[in-house]
């Protein structure tokens, strides 16, 4: 090795000793008669000490090295006059005695600092300086202490791991894939795998037992911000189980991460359906770290069958008497809120992200008056009625959205989290963890005029919704589950269709001809007629677990080394790009 | 859990207990009154007993299932009358009291036992079957078990994992890229990776000192038996050393992996030059587990500089006075052969793959008189002469091959490990573990008329070698070394280029013109300007070393969960395949 020790690992205890570090020159400092460099590796900062009375060649010789230099200096511990207490090794210094460089240094194009002057698009053209911030570098260095940690408890639960392979069949079904020409087979096609899912699901049939990958993903998607081409899930399989089962064991992964890699222990995460998630969450990822649920306002079908139990209906005021779902948000303590930013709120709800067409409002005043956007038609009791509804107290605001149930649920989903962001309540410090089960099989695409399966077409369904697959396809419930951090969809699983002619029955129902069910997915039909076992599994977002377990944020792009950007581009490389026209002759292609 | 247990670990410390497993009908066997059945799992084999007398009912349920039913048994554990001490569950047996079919199979197209009866296309097809026969499944249990080693070993040595992308840029350099064509970008291509070298080179750029990874890599060559398209690769880089430092962390890695998984501590490796690798063993990866070195019989350069030391060269024997070399080796004990054998062994070296033109011999008879292919030119002090350079005894066999340097070594080398093998020499419980050092930096290329590079275009030149660079290129050698354990080269590696002028002098020597080389590798020229540390580091073939660490062999495709056959084709998918024509449309592919 060309150094004795680290950056990072030199105290008091080492004093006297003679070393020699390796690393970059950080930042430099002249002090009259001393020059100070702060040398970084990946381990720490220690400060190099040049003296120009004991040695001034050296010194001057130091004074001229610039930002980013490596260097080797060999030299003594000794004690810091003025000490840093905030580092590890911010008590002593090196008095260097030799010197080299092991290689110089332009200007780097923005500062190697936590908060740095590069823009985005500079930093990922020069990735490989970007990661040496110490933010960048260690969310990298985490996220292999997370990747451990998975590993570690999947080891200790019998799982194995067992590669699949990435030259595949394509098979699209939702997301595009990307494929890969083959030029043995010139005007073939491989496809890059949008998940090893049914290589796990072939895995059980030969009897793995319990299998688990943290393995690259493809899928070839409109980019959307914060999404990469490429992505890394953890995947996972297991044979002879019931959704409790695996439910039980990957809630366990995730408290045992957090528990490795943060020393946080999780409650025992909160159960919740799919259909509940979206009556009072809007969404069906919810963030639970605060209250705010949506009441409706609208009757649910009751006993009763009366449109009268209405607190909103027949009042005079049309928006409401037409509305499908007249349903709003309680916003403790924002009675004070102004006329400008309820005007500003009102906008924010009209963007057509969110896409409501008007904002209504109560506000409890302080003094027990109620005051709203609708005062026309509603009197005080009325006014009343509804704020008690909320459980509202004087102080609070409630916010009100009226129109299609789905557009106008969703909407609300979107402004509860939006004031819960105003209001300080998602608090980083927090994590609340969900299971939404009970998923929908299907979700309708109104574009192709077909269902599409909500999770994937080897889910299976609830034995009690059998019957209503050939009546009312929507309402058959899926045995699918997600896990959902602090409104942050973290994984989706299923327990899967082991049966030819379930899987049969599931292709058609999307719209599969018997015939293209077989071209593409004929291996793992045949598959279920020589004896394959129940079995369900889940898969993990790795890059969205990292930054959510590392920092509880949702953001991707730095936890990944060499990201793309929003374009799927890779600036730094170049790419895509254009390939010789010999690789094209050779490939078949023009 | 559909289970209470797995077939593998109910012993006759659980006798009496019930319990319920689940698993595949292996074997069925009925005795009269009895009926037993061999349910298998993942962890082992349970003997299920039905008796006609107390339970006749079940009893002829279980005569009517067949072959990998999937099955679902409870009872009570009892000893059994008729042990087989061979399991670990051969003492006990279920009295099936309850007894559910999970799924159905049909008859499978060949047997899943240890020894079975299909061959290799079946197999492939349904691999899924046979994944479940235990040898296949061991290896790739025992793969898991290399991976964790391996993981182990880096974790706890501060190397960092970190994720390279797939999705790449094209920079074709020996071998032929993968691409795929991008939709986002008409017309470009990504490349898939042959090998993640460039970004592990931009991480030691950025600081991270230690890093490793086990990762899929992709080539587009034309398949040779046991080759893969996709192969993975466990892969490693260090700053800050030398290539003692390197040699020294990676055999730590093989003796740890050894160790944790077979038990076995490896001695230290021996060291050997490329250049005694081909003179003694006439190939780059010797298997030194039997010795049987070559020996030369034309003279190297010598101070005296007379051909007259020479020991075949003079005699009027016109295929020795001509030959560029002449060389054998001494088969021990082989003076017996008969004329059969000889012409055999004669017809084998002639095999187009070998390539030589002919087989001398000389046999040093047990009576101590002397034999050879070519009595008409040596009188038997000639022979005896020739004998003693090989230090052959009576009894023994010399065979002498005769031609150009290059080809005669290398047929003397295959011939060697044939005589090897045939004296079964070859060790299946022996471990001989070398490092092959200082590589050619080139090698020559006769198609295409220029230099390659041996080992990639990253690797340094030794110092002392550098003046070669202009004058003699294939007399350069490289900071590069190899790890060879039984004649299987398990890994390269090398101290790499970390200096942009060097880097592009080397582009330049590979005939890459100043603009191809910025555009294909502009971003690592760049990246050596910002302080490029010192570097270095390795590659090992991960599929080839759990071959030989689980089972010391050569044949990866055994340890592979889905390989592709030697054309590259997926057989159980059918793949590379047709795609959409919609597909191509958005690809702009036609």
């Amino acid at each position: 090795m060309l150094r004795s020790h680290t950056c990072g690992e030199l105290t008091l205890k080492n004093a006297g000793q003679t070393v020699t570090l390796c690393g970059w020159l950080a930042r430099s400092r002249d002090l009259g008669g001393m020059t100070f460099i702060d040398l970084r590796d990946r381990y720490g900062i220690t400060q190099l000490a040049f003296n120009m009375e004991t040695n001034k060649q050296l010194c001057e010789q130091a004074r001229k090295l610039g930002r980013e230099f490596v260097l080797k200096a060999s030299g003594k511990i000794a004690e810091r006059s003025s000490k840093n207490l905030k580092m590890p090794t911010g008590e002593i210094e090196i008095v260097v005695e030799k010197l080299e460089i092991l290689n110089e240094s332009k200007t780097p194009p923005f500062t190697i600092e936590d908060e740095t002057d590069g823009g985005d698009e500079l930093r990922m053209k020069y990735r490989y300086l970007d990661l040496r911030r110490s933010p960048v570098k260690n969310n990298l260095l985490q996220r292999h202490k997370v990747g451990q940690a998975v590993r570690e408890y999947f080891d200790s639960n019998g799982f194995a791991d067992v590669e699949t392979p990435f030259l595949i069949k394509s098979t699209p079904e939702g997301a595009r894939d990307f494929v890969v020409p083959s030029r043995l087979s010139p005007g073939d096609f491989y496809a890059l795998p949008q998940s090893p899912q049914t290589f796990k699901q072939l895995l059980m049939v030969s009897g793995f037992d319990r299998y688990y990958q943290i393995v690259r993903c493809f899928r070839d998607e409109d980019l959307r911000a914060d999404r990469q081409p490429e992505f890394t899930q953890i995947d996972c399989e297991m044979s002879f189980v019931e959704q409790e089962d695996v439910l039980n064991m990957f809630e366990g992964m995730v408290k045992h991460v957090f528990k490795k890699v943060r020393g946080l222990d999780l409650p025992k995460f909160t159960r919740m359906t799919y259909a509940d998630a979206m009556k009072y969450y809007g969404v069906d990822k919810p963030d639970i770290r605060f209250e705010m649920k949506i009441v409706d306002l609208t009757p649910s079908p009751s006993p009763q069958g009366e449109g009268s139990n209405s607190l909103v209906k027949g009042k005079g005021f049309k928006v409401y008497d037409d509305a499908e779902l007249v349903a709003g948000i309680c916003a403790k303590g924002c009675a004070e809120y102004t006329r400008k930013q309820l005007d500003e709120l009102t906008e924010w709800v009209k963007r057509p992200q969110i896409g409501a067409g008007g904002l209504g409002y109560i506000k409890y005043n302080t003094d027990g008056t109620l005051k709203s956007s609708f005062d026309k038609f509603f009197d005080a009791v009325g006014l009343k009625k509804i704020a008690d509804k909320f459980s509202a107290n004087a102080g609070d605001l409630i916010l009100i959205l009226a129109g299609p149930e789905a557009k106008t649920r969703k909407a609300l989903g979107a402004l509860r989290l939006e004031m819960g962001e105003r209001l300080g309540l998602r608090d980083k410090n927090k994590f609340e963890c969900i299971w939404v089960v009970d998923f929908p099989l299907f979700e309708w695409n109104e574009e192709e005029k077909r269902w599409f399966a909500m999770h994937h077409p080897f889910t299976s369904w609830k034995k009690e919704d059998e019957e209503l697959l050939n009546t009312n396809p929507g309402a058959v419930r899926a045995n699918a589950y997600d896990v959902v951090i602090n409104g942050v969809e973290l994984s989706s699983g299923s327990i899967r269709i082991h049966d030819r002619s379930q899987q049969e029955k599931m292709f058609n129902l999307l719209g599969l001809t018997q015939e293209e069910a077989n071209y593409k997915f004929g291996f793992i039909l045949n598959a279920f007629e020589y004896g394959a076992p129940p079995h369900g599994g889940i898969a993990f977002g790795f890059d969205r677990f990292c930054s959510m377990v590392i920092n509880n944020e949702d953001y991707i792009r730095d936890y990944i080394a060499f990201p793309k950007n929003n374009s799927g581009r890779d600036i730094m490389l170049d790419s895509p790009s254009q390939i010789d026209a010999k690789q094209k002759k050779d490939l078949g292609l023009k």
